[in-house]
């Protein structure tokens, strides 16, 4: 890639202006001058949305904390509308008074995206669970937002289609937060990214009005593709009300081999291997490394089912045809053992065994929360780079860290990095941070991979975007939320806020 | 559907400032006042582009009109940058001069969105044409917006991969003007869209400013996705220079079935089977009716391999294992042929058989070009209702039209309708709209699937959109190019520009 590295450092001292900014700290920023709810904004609220205005201070504790137990907000209202109606009337009312909003779907979020930060007035998705449409000629899902993503999986089973996403939080996460945050998941590799399996959206901006983008084709040309604007954004252009979705049929035969190597290198050529042999029927390819196998063993009780090896790989295949499946699978793993790529394995074709061997790569984040308080990154690197950064932080860091584990998604070059301590530990994360940033950053790679900018690492957004890019974000955020009430505080930096 | 088309009933009553205008005629629009180029603004790009500021008539005359001789522009200059500085500097003194532009690749579009409408200067990007790089580990591709479709395909055989898109004017058509168009082609079924596999652009703005998202990562969630907004959006909102593309492993086997139905229904009962029995090999599933075939064989000497029957379909399948592969696809067609879906049919294995298949679907576009005057419509229903479009129809016009035929992207719920007189005949197109317009608005349908707006298309983009969004479009286009050089009159309506 030097080619293209120069190139940019060429492209850049063309615009004397554009010289990337030190970035700010990750102190919490400054409370912004929104009102502060009234007992008449809370008499406007119990009008439109009638036994669904929150404000038990126990109830609120779990929307104002998120997953992580990480980051917490003081919010005093939870809202719960069930209709775009609803929703669009509240917001029409929270910009005329100048009220924040902080939309919540599942909050399983890592970032702090999902809670407010000061005071601002919760929007749960959490009753907009309907789905309106399915129609099993073309596999197109149209559902309201707040639809759990493991009960549309569930809802799709008897017309025999799945998902085109899946990840650990699915039990929890809501398809509009999904949407909202561009998850990636385990299914990347093979089903691509919602950008391409969203077909339409249907969205709330700041100031009450309703987007209708709800189409469910597979092409239009019709203009500018505004829903991809609401993808990613993390609720700070709008609040996503209903979602199509294009989900593919479910496969006859499903194959889980779970791995191990010696190397990264290893690994590497072992998946270099299975995209040729498994070629359009590999659905992930998967990794964790033994500092993760030993989490799981610790704080899991989960046992290892293969030997002790530096990598553990997940491999899964989906098809059409059983026998052909088994068969490439066989041939790949025969290949695979007989040039020592791979030490030692097992494989599973019935649900319970895949289920078992998924959630050892799927429960890592689990054992890590009870290993102490974490640090996590998420990060983008070409995938010959991506263990490596693993391996110089845990030399950089030496003995302050309890544990420095990698994991992640080898198909789409997104590395996990997790560090634990025993507790919240400043020092820690400043011998971090920058660090795992400047590494990422000299190598063009992403420093939020699929988990988003959110609260915390809003101000690193000028390590992987150009401050052109980052200034046209500012341009569209005004565009859409002049007055800047939606999910404040996240996604752009604290200059553009 | 009706669910959905109820509640968007609703939704729109709630805004009583949106309902859909009446479109605006097709007439051409009126000349907006812009500069007209001087002698002392051609001796600026000649400083800037020695030798490639271009004034002959001669030359102009192929850029100044569209691929399928419908529209007309009068442009005098054709510049032809090779360096993304080169295109900064001459929009960056176009905006200053308040001088409109056009961007133009390799002008095969087909709704006159890649020519001038009046004076505008025409930026070519036909010598932008270098590959940047390729990492055959990852199969990311980074060049030049001027490369040509085919040549990018031809350079990366070598590596075995190959491009994610294909489509009949990959001989012409330019990286940079498909991604500028968001264009779908015949691989859309199995890779996806453009929305998905570009992975990073670098777009220079109206203003002449560089804006360098040219990433070549799978993943990245930081921020706004600032690149979607550049795909398909028809060269107004800025000039991409360079593209990174990820691009799919060149399957190692590739087989290709030419099948006859005695009916649509049929043709859609196909298609269900092969989606089933198929699955994750199948690459295209694309058809046409026996008018086309009729002028096939009438004006390209194209003979029909099969019995004359009223539909045809062209199966692809691509894999990794061909005995796998042609397994699949003999137990298919057995189970099709002996339902008697399928009346007759031929399979080829062999590159030169496959290439004579293809261009059966391939060359329709150009055997209709002989035909007459052809109106095109490129529409995207729910994949039952495709074919009904082209009866009704045919229906409406009686003998006023020489043929209406349909074909396209049944994979893709994307119909070709087009219609041919001897002349340009405006009785005939008076007949022809609103009334395709309307029907497809009838059943949420799009009215430009894959080709764009651009000028033709324009003022009917109320059929599709709700009023609410194409004034976004308009915000946005407002943002970017506050002056409106950058190819004006174009994707968005009227009464926007």
């Amino acid at each position: 890639m030097a080619g293209l590295f120069h190139r940019r450092l060429r492209l850049r001292t063309l615009h004397a202006g554009e010289e990337r900014p030190t970035p700010s700290p990750t102190a919490a920023p400054e409370r912004r001058p929104f009102s502060r709810v009234t007992p008449e904004d809370m008499a406007f609220f119990s009008k439109i949305i009638p036994g669904r205005t929150i404000t038990d201070p126990d109830i609120l504790e779990a929307s104002n904390v998120d997953w992580l137990k990480s980051v917490r907000g003081f919010s005093e209202v939870l809202l719960r509308p069930q209709t775009t109606e609803e929703v669009s009337q509240i917001l029409g009312y929270c910009n005329s008074r100048n009220l924040a909003v902080s939309p919540q779907g599942g909050n399983t979020g890592l970032v702090g995206g999902s809670v407010p930060v000061y005071d601002e007035i919760i929007l749960s998705t959490a009753l907009m669970n309907n789905v309106l449409n399915f129609d099993s000629v073309s596999g197109i899902l149209s559902c309201q937002a707040g639809c759990v993503l493991e009960n549309l999986s569930l809802y799709l089973e008897d017309s025999d289609y799945i998902m085109p996403l899946d990840l650990g939080a699915k039990g929890s996460c809501h398809i509009g937060g999904n949407v909202a945050t561009n998850a990636g998941g385990l299914r990347l590799l093979r089903y691509g990214s919602l950008r391409g399996t969203v077909l339409g959206l249907e969205v709330v901006l700041a100031d009450g009005r309703v987007l209708d983008c709800l189409a469910t084709l597979r092409k239009d040309n019709t203009g500018y593709d505004l829903k991809q604007l609401f993808i990613g954004s993390e609720g700070t252009l709008g609040v996503i009300t209903a979602v199509t979705i294009l989900c593919p049929r479910k496969p006859k035969a499903v194959n889980v081999a779970f791995l191990g190597c010696e190397s990264f290198e290893q690994l590497l050529q072992t998946f270099q291997l299975c995209r040729g042999m498994l070629g359009e029927i590999l659905s992930a390819f998967e990794f964790l490394d033994r500092e993760c196998m030993r989490l799981l063993n610790t704080h899991l009780k989960l046992a290892n089912p293969i030997t002790d090896c530096p990598f553990y790989i997940v491999i899964e295949t989906s098809g059409s045809n059983p026998t052909h499946d088994e068969e490439k699978l066989h041939q790949f793993l025969e290949e695979a053992m007989t040039s020592s790529q791979v030490i030692d394995g097992t494989v599973a074709t019935e649900e319970a065994k895949i289920k078992a061997l998924w959630s050892l790569r799927e429960r890592v984040t689990e054992a890590l929360t009870h290993d102490g308080f974490t640090y996590k990154y998420d990060i983008s690197l070409p995938v010959e780079r991506i263990y490596q950064l693993v391996t110089d932080m845990r030399e950089h860091l030496g003995d302050r860290a309890k544990s420095v584990v990698g994991y992640g998604h080898v198909g789409d070059g997104n590395l996990h990095l997790n560090i634990t301590s025993p507790t919240k530990d400043p020092d820690l994360l400043a011998s971090i941070e920058p660090f795992v940033y400047e590494w990422t950053a000299r190598f063009q790679g992403s420093i939020s991979a699929e988990h988003g900018l959110g609260l915390k690492k809003r101000n690193y957004i000028y390590y992987s975007k150009a401050s052109l890019a980052v200034a046209l974000m500012g341009n569209i955020k005004i565009m859409l939320d002049p007055k800047g009430i939606l999910n404040p505080y996240k996604t752009l930096p604290d200059d553009l806020q």
